[in-house]
């Protein structure tokens, strides 16, 4: 079968066996596979990443000097099933997978391990338990975004927005944009969304995106606070002087205040949630000393290597600093359903399709924000240049 | 009246006029005053702490070459009211306050701004509005403690920490040492305190710490997973591998995992809630780098500047950053009400007494942890050394 191998930064088109499904797994063949901002790093800077999680316990992410085939977002059909193996789904069914497999006793990530090769392929390897067959004649296409998209939606849950908070998306590729999606998904009145790239804000707004902001000229907190979010709450020192302030211009006796405050759940205060999506040095500590005090941040762009931050400013704000990854199998279940059942739209996403021969220039093309977020790779395309 | 007056980070004894209560204020006799680790380092580092609080709006703190009179921790007893006040509490009555005085419309934090002088002093003028008569015959010595414990309450409530949870407090300082009372006063079943002072783990045991570790020759998260919290818990990718790998070495199908996954609740983990009582440069990122995937980490201590992290370390174990300050009002009542009522015993922290004249000898003791915890303040009392 042909797949794009990835070997010290090369992506070239080679020729493999097709790959043998296990017991417990399946063969599929694949329909679509979403090119990640992950794949873009994992090219150049893997090596980083595999000693990342090599610290926290798991060391078979790929090295720069393996031989892998990338590709963790796809749909495909299962064209086999492993010896041994119950014949379901049956052989023609479209599916999505959640991209883990075993070899032996290891667990690795497909597309990102040497030991699992990925989607960027004709054919790849998957776990029958881990397989959903994608519902309501949805189209290869919507279905390979189920992978990104239950990343998002992790980090809304782990976000745990309420429909009236505000919440302010910095950063708008892919992933910011699939949070914007999922926040309007769940039902989130303002959402607010950052990017210097106007092509990427005017995608924010396909997305649903309520306010859109170049921050060269103006600053997502600020138009957070046109939203009036920001009054009246108070938890801890710094809003305690606040609520003072206003209770001796009211002449409210302070018992009173405390009451009152009970009562009407002053005690849990408004706050923006705060999507970071970005992923580069200094952006944190940017978020932090933008935003308003007991702002919760979500941390979903993944930043590597060091990063500086002032603790004294999230203290002095009360900062909450949510670091997230991936999903659950059951997010991730939820996920394809939702996009399936046509809750979540995300067509604005896909900006473009190429065959395997042309996922070196589809890389090329991720590289200009104003033009692509997520390019979708078909195996039987022809196509070298991304339409 | 004497009061100690900092400027230049030089303390020194001098003779101050009475200060006046305005209207709606008090005037304290001060019974017992506590010298806080803020105040010490506030005595040398004052201007990076101004240049933060000015950053997320208050710009009152004080400044190295102000004359300040230290002391936000303290009990006092009732000497005069402000003209047009109502005579309540009365007159003799001990009382606690909540450090912030008006000044006419601002509010400033007292003995840690020149415009709102502290409790280093024979007299001080509060809020009769943030002012609690003490209950149940409460010393002054433990009533003088409301005032970090609540610190110390706040953090715990804002930990979220569960019966169950294992809590790790890491650095036993007095902050550290009133959290470690305040998990014990709120149930929490495994506290584990670290230090690398064999004087301020003995402090922890009497504060009632369960498990003690010198972080020379041990790691409080090896202590912690002694305690058998870090199983069986799942909620994202790195998790998600390891139930994966269980499921098949259990032969489990996988839908029966989700389901049961679901309704024993293994989607909500157990994790411990780490509390980082130090405030150096490194801590944070060491406690990340350190504790288990899903940590909670309640970032009490206030590290100046800039600070390291490896962002890519916190999301591969979706760690969680809570950086807290201060109490609200209700904190510090129900945080009064704790001592008189014998919840939480705050007499293990209180290593010595001095007089104002010993202040200067006294900041210099705390200088030693082995020794002392919290030393506070008789201003009747001629001692010149901490006995």
């Amino acid at each position: 079968m042909k797949a794009v191998s990835c070997r010290n930064a090369q992506l070239d088109v080679i020729d493999l066996p097709t790959p043998a499904p296990a017991k417990g797994q399946l063969l599929l063949g694949v329909l679509r596979s979403g090119i990640c901002g992950s794949d873009l790093h994992a090219r150049h800077h893997c090596d980083e990443v595999a000693a990342a999680a090599a610290e926290t316990g798991y060391d078979g992410f790929m090295r720069s000097d393996q031989q892998v085939v990338l590709g963790h977002e796809f749909c495909g059909e299962v064209l086999d099933h492993g010896p041994r193996t119950r014949k379901a789904p049956r052989a023609g069914t479209r599916v999505v997978s959640v991209p883990l497999v075993r070899r032996g006793d290891d667990i690795h990530p497909v597309g990102l391990s040497a030991a699992a090769p990925g989607a960027y392929a004709e054919q790849l390897v998957v776990e029958q338990s881990l397989t959903l067959p994608v519902p309501n004649g949805l189209s290869a296409e919507a279905a390979a975004l189920t992978e990104p998209m239950a990343v998002a939606w992790h980090a809304v849950r782990r976000g745990e927005v309420r429909k009236r908070d505000v919440a302010i998306v910095i950063g708008c590729g892919p992933i910011g944009l699939a949070v914007v999606c999922m926040l309007k998904a769940s039902g989130v009145r303002t959402v607010i969304a950052s990017d210097f790239s106007p092509g990427r804000r005017a995608l924010a707004v396909r997305c649903g995106a309520d306010v859109v902001v170049d921050p060269a000229h103006g600053s997502p907190y600020d138009a957070a606070a046109g939203h009036g979010h920001f009054e009246g709450s108070a938890d801890a020192f710094g809003v305690a002087v606040g609520t003072v302030e206003k209770l001796y211009k009211a002449r409210l006796p302070w018992w009173h205040v405390w009451r009152a405050a009970e009562a009407v759940g002053v005690a849990k205060p408004k706050h923006p949630v705060i999507f970071e999506c970005v992923g580069v040095p200094g952006v944190i500590d940017g978020i932090i000393a933008g935003a308003p005090l007991f702002s919760r941040v979500v941390v979903v762009g993944v930043c590597m290597g060091n990063d500086t931050i002032r603790p004294a400013m999230a203290i002095n704000k009360e900062t909450d600093l949510r670091f997230v990854l991936g999903y659950t199998p059951m997010e991730f279940r939820d996920t394809l359903h939702m996009i399936a059942e046509g809750k979540v739209d995300v067509t604005p996403l896909i900006t473009g399709t190429v065959g395997l021969g042309g996922v070196a220039n589809a890389f090329d093309a991720l590289g200009d924000p104003a033009r692509h977020a997520k390019i979708l790779i078909d195996p039987q395309s022809p196509l070298q240049e991304v339409s």
